[in-house]
């Protein structure tokens, strides 16, 4: 919801109330989990505040800017020039005169508005005669406006401060220390979680184009060359949706090809940046976007930073658009050399050398060195920094020149120096190295969080058929092609509205389950017994760390089902008189059951296994709804009422517990255990029948 | 360590590199799981940047100063006003010739040094004739700095916003929406965990007092009047030291008392404030920091805001003295009826009376307020405002006024308005109430999540006698009064220095555990069988959400565990000969041995239980190490070797695993499970001989 809405709220800042600030912290924990464990990457938290050295270091006091245009006849009227741009070209692609050819060209200059500099934006505005919207006036020429927050810091206010731009500076500045606690070894990556700042010009849609907004940042130190990347084997058959260069600057749709493909051919730069392409696409299915709508798109020659060597976003599809919503970039050794340079500190890596290298070098002597400082004086050290700084063809052409004219003049800083030939003695030298030194490379996956929150929430909502819809619909699996619409039959339902739902995967669901009382009455009658019951679930609940709620108004249960399906919630357990023994089968004493969501299947478990089933339904690799049905077989139909000890040899052993003999079983087992069996089963037999 | 260190960094702004950084986020996922999913509180995740409105009415803007003086000759000398007396006064206190009387004195200007006003401070300045330490000058009076970040909104900058200085108004601002989401119960509370900003005068302490830093706050909001917590009388029977206002201000010391006997003689002014105390408590021993080094200290009356009915502190005694590292607080209503006034929106609750009440009132008739409406045109509203807000016994005075003279004169806004008696006619109403609507309260405790981590760090480093000291001390379990000064033996440690350990709880370790092939032959031998071992390790523990560190460097064993007792790893995994099948002793092939880093014992168990063996070790209700070495025996003796289907029944399943029966175990289970037997133990005896 809108920030400070009591205070008639302020463009682009945004609050996650209850439960979409549960949901932003479960894909963030879900993020952790993807690739700060499964990669074992570093993880860095630096401030929000940073000093203006490091962002005028980083081109962020230069360059971060966007450009303002104004209406020529009121200065309160402006636009963010390359959105305005991009606005004007998809309105002309859409009127009905435009020609397919004109169709092509507009389409071009949409993909590189963000690209364009000041004066490339002028020329295209003029050349479209791009008005303003509203008021038909001729608009200024663009200005650019810094988009970082400023601040002082201290109480004299001399030192300028901002608020970051991006995470990722904050890991470029501690390269050194992560590098050192990962033993020196290369490569390794270092993520950062945080917020980051931009005081956008105009912020709009909601979520997406916010002034402060929460990344995840990755920066994956390599060796330059081929970054091929240890694990990429494992990923090269997926499959998806690229949409290359070529093929946008041609007017082309997407292209399906397996990663595999994809950097055999080069069409994605190294395998690095393909392993992370995939494992992006792998952590937005597995946070409930759909696949079908997600899309890689690689940035144009023109709209890529000149140091990058390749770019691709995670373009997903929303009611917006295609919107980009995390950008995986190969910044070559870009950033560790600004910083390195402008603090003297070497921000390099080394790798051992399969076998030494010989290195043959052309430089001063020593002797002319020392001849440089004693002639020259204080301006010793720059001219002998200038002079080491040569390339070799440029320092033997100096040399050549000195010799033959006795002295050679060189500028350093505005200032020329005339040295003589003994100040340029030079020698060839030859080195063996052990060790390559370098400068590592980063190649960088950047996850805007709430634009993956937003399409997380437009992908996973769906409209269920409230009545009708065959039983075989309803206890389908939620699949890529049946979300949207999926039929499901909801029992007990007094609803005659399509009840809307949340989908969400059950990992980041704010809430993993609800907890019914199946009528008023149940709590009413039995009020000692349901309070037991109740108490013994959130005890293992809270233990488990599961987060729930308890629905006990009066509303009916195919209702109170509804709302919890609005809510995202994934599962719901049901509280009956069969739970509390006050029904005609004393077999389902102790029993609850477990509805599933997105199938509204149920099945019937003792409620001392809730906690821990929803705990395996919840995580990485989990326990499906229908392994579970398998297990304990459909609670809702009554014919199918479960064997008690089905389940295999595990819900033998919960057996066991119910009959109150795992204790009895243990020390069977243990006493027989101190002499090695040979047979399995005939020892299990013989622990049996001592019990 | 310190933030923009290549830089030089700047003061007040800290980095959390690795593995600090994944300490702090343990930390706060332990914080939410001992508070948001115990108490079921609703979480906001709201912006950093506030705009100016709301923090006028918060009072930031007008009063969240502090007081600096400088040095009269230097006006770059300058210090934060409180914070040097409270140095001059621990100056005067140590100092030879102090007197107990005026030692007492000095204690309880320090106590109250951060609670003078303005011109306080300085009447206590000029009474102790405080100078410029360094340079012994005189210092100027006191003037007030406000400790916000100010930063403008929006490209024309016309828009004031500040960087929040704590997280605590994002959830008054959305209390209105979270009632609702909590549908419209009360008490309920809700937490939010993020980033504060406070432009310090002096920073200093380190994580102690830092420009920028992490809160974790929980405002519970209940019914005005007695407070008592549902909850409250499970933590009743807990004691702990206790610092009240009466025994500061008499210069004496702590007491112990339970917090049934604190709130019960009204020492802790309500329940709910005595039940969040014992919960901090709780939290911050589990979290790592020791018992008897945790006090709570309540405000003076003096030093609490004026709205709130009591405050404490919890302080933790650090390097650094006692510091202050969570505040809980009775705010009474006072945040929601700023907010409420100054958005004129209706912050209030209410709750269902246990019998209806009637309620009398005198007021203004309807046909009086319609005749001030006609007459007094414009300013009808606000007359008619200032009407209905006096109190019964005004309005009868003024009714009285105006029935002896025929008018009476009431002043508004500065104007004056004669009253005929008709537009002052009233009438007494009665009216019958079913609900109770009310301002709620606020109970808000207030965690420095920073101060805590430095706490931590300080309470959980303890060295190890690296040579002798008996077994016995070496397995026991570390406890409040052993950890400092720890006896530990380690087997194979070749390091003559006494050791360091970080002896953090397996909760908020960074990493769960260091995997460690024995020696390096191990891997130049057994490339494949060793890599294959590690794999599975490595996919369970990934699979298990559990960070894990491979030390695969060429030293000793004992200097491997060393160097992870000092990163704080609680347990070590070994991978040695056994395991890979390359010994004698072909029962131990499969099988690792797991060390405790706090008693370094040992077990020996299947490498195939590791992951889950450590979530439990590392979770809420955690298995001990001890409970490991009852099932598992201690597989550092080699006397004591375990039988292989050792661990119960549990142990025996994994057991059918190794030998590759699981699936025939399940089928012959399943297969029996279909009809419902009546002795477990005959049922699986028979389901075990058709195997």
């Amino acid at each position: 919801m809108q920030a400070f809405e009591i205070y008639g709220g302020v463009g682009g800042f945004w609050t996650y109330g209850p439960p979409g600030a549960a949901v932003k912290q479960n894909l963030i924990a879900l993020w952790r989990k993807h690739f700060i464990v499964e990669e074992n990457l570093l993880e860095v938290d630096d401030t929000n505040i940073m000093p203006y050295d490091v962002l005028k270091t980083s081109g962020h006091v230069d360059r971060f800017s966007d450009f303002i245009v104004k209406d020529s006849k009121d200065p309160n009227i402006f636009f963010r020039a390359d959105k305005l741009l991009e606005d004007v070209m998809d309105a002309r692609m859409a009127a009905k005169e435009t020609t397919p050819e004109l169709k092509q060209e507009y389409q071009r200059v949409k993909n590189q508005a963000d690209a364009y500099s000041k004066d490339e934006l002028w020329v295209v505005f003029q050349k479209y005669q791009i008005k303003s919207p509203d008021t038909g006036n001729d608009l200024t020429e663009p200005v650019a406006f810094n988009l970082m927050f400023p601040t002082p810091i201290g109480p004299s206010g001399m030192l300028q401060g901002f608020l970051r731009p991006e995470t990722a500076q904050g890991i470029f500045l501690n390269f050194k220390f992560c590098l050192e606690q990962n033993a020196g070894q290369i490569p390794f990556g270092v993520a950062q979680i945080g917020k980051a700042f931009r005081n956008e010009i105009a912020p709009r849609g909601g979520l997406i184009r916010q002034r402060e907004f929460t990344q995840a940042e990755i920066e994956f130190f390599c060796k330059p060359g081929d970054k091929p990347h240890p694990k990429f084997a494992g990923v090269a058959s997926l499959a998806m949706q690229l949409h290359p260069h070529q093929q946008q600057l041609a007017g082309e749709g997407t292209v399906t090809m397996t990663l595999g493909e994809a950097v055999a051919q080069r069409t994605i730069a190294n395998g690095t940046l393909g392993y992370f392409i995939a494992r992006t696409f792998l952590f937005l299915v597995r946070a409930g976007c759909l696949a079908e709508h997600i899309r890689f798109r690689q940035h144009l020659p023109d709209e890529m930073a000149h140091y990058a060597a390749d770019c691709w976003d995670a373009e997903i599809e929303m009611s917006l658009g295609w919107v980009e919503c995390v950008g995986i970039a190969d910044r070559s050794a870009y950033d560790l050399t600004c910083h390195g340079k402008a603090t003297k500190t070497s921000l390099t890596a080394q790798v051992d050398l399969d076998k030494p290298i010989t290195i043959e070098s052309y430089a001063l002597t020593k002797k002319a060195e020392g001849l440089i400082g004693k002639q020259l004086k204080g301006a010793g050290p720059k001219v002998k920094e200038y002079l080491q700084g040569l390339d070799e063809a440029t320092l033997k052409a100096l040399v050549a020149k000195a010799e033959a004219d006795g002295a050679a003049t060189v500028s350093v800083d505005g200032e020329d120096f005339s040295l003589s030939k003994e100040l340029l003695e030079c020698e060839s030298k030859t080195e063996t190295k052990h060790v390559e030194v370098f400068v590592p490379n980063v190649v960088e996956p950047s996850f805007g969080i709430d634009r993956i929150m937003a399409a997380i929430f437009e992908h996973t909502f769906y409209t269920r058929e409230a009545e009708g819809g065959d039983a075989a619909a309803a206890s389908a699996p939620p699949t890529d092609d049946g979300k949207k619409k999926k039929k499901g039959k909801e029992e007990g339902s007094d609803d005659k509205q399509k009840p809307n739902v949340l989908g969400f995967p059950a990992e980041i669901a704010p809430y993993k389950a609800v907890i019914l009382p199946i009528q008023l009455n149940l709590i009413k009658d039995n009020a000692t017994a349901y309070a037991a019951a109740l108490d013994t679930l959130r005890t293992k609940l809270t233990d488990n760390g599961l987060q729930y709620k308890v629905d006990e108004s009066g509303a009916s249960i195919g209702r109170r089902y509804a709302r919890a399906d609005e809510l995202g919630i994934p599962y719901a357990v049901t509280i009956d008189f069969d739970t509390l023994g006050k029904s005609d089968d004393p077999s389902k004493a102790g029993t609850v059951t477990l509805r599933d969501r997105d199938s509204t299947s149920q099945v019937r478990l003792p409620l001392t296994d809730v906690a821990d089933t929803l705990t395996k339904l919840s995580t990485a690799h989990p326990l499906t709804f229908a392994d579970l049905m398998a297990a304990y077989g459909t609670g809702s139909l009554p014919a199918a009422t479960p064997a008690a000890p089905a389940g295999g040899a595990s819900g033998m052993l919960e057996y066991f517990a119910q009959h109150g003999l795992t204790a009895k079983l243990n020390a069977a087992v243990n006493a027989l255990g101190k002499e090695k069996p040979d047979d399995p089963i005939a020892f299990l037999v013989a622990a049996l029948q001592k019990m």
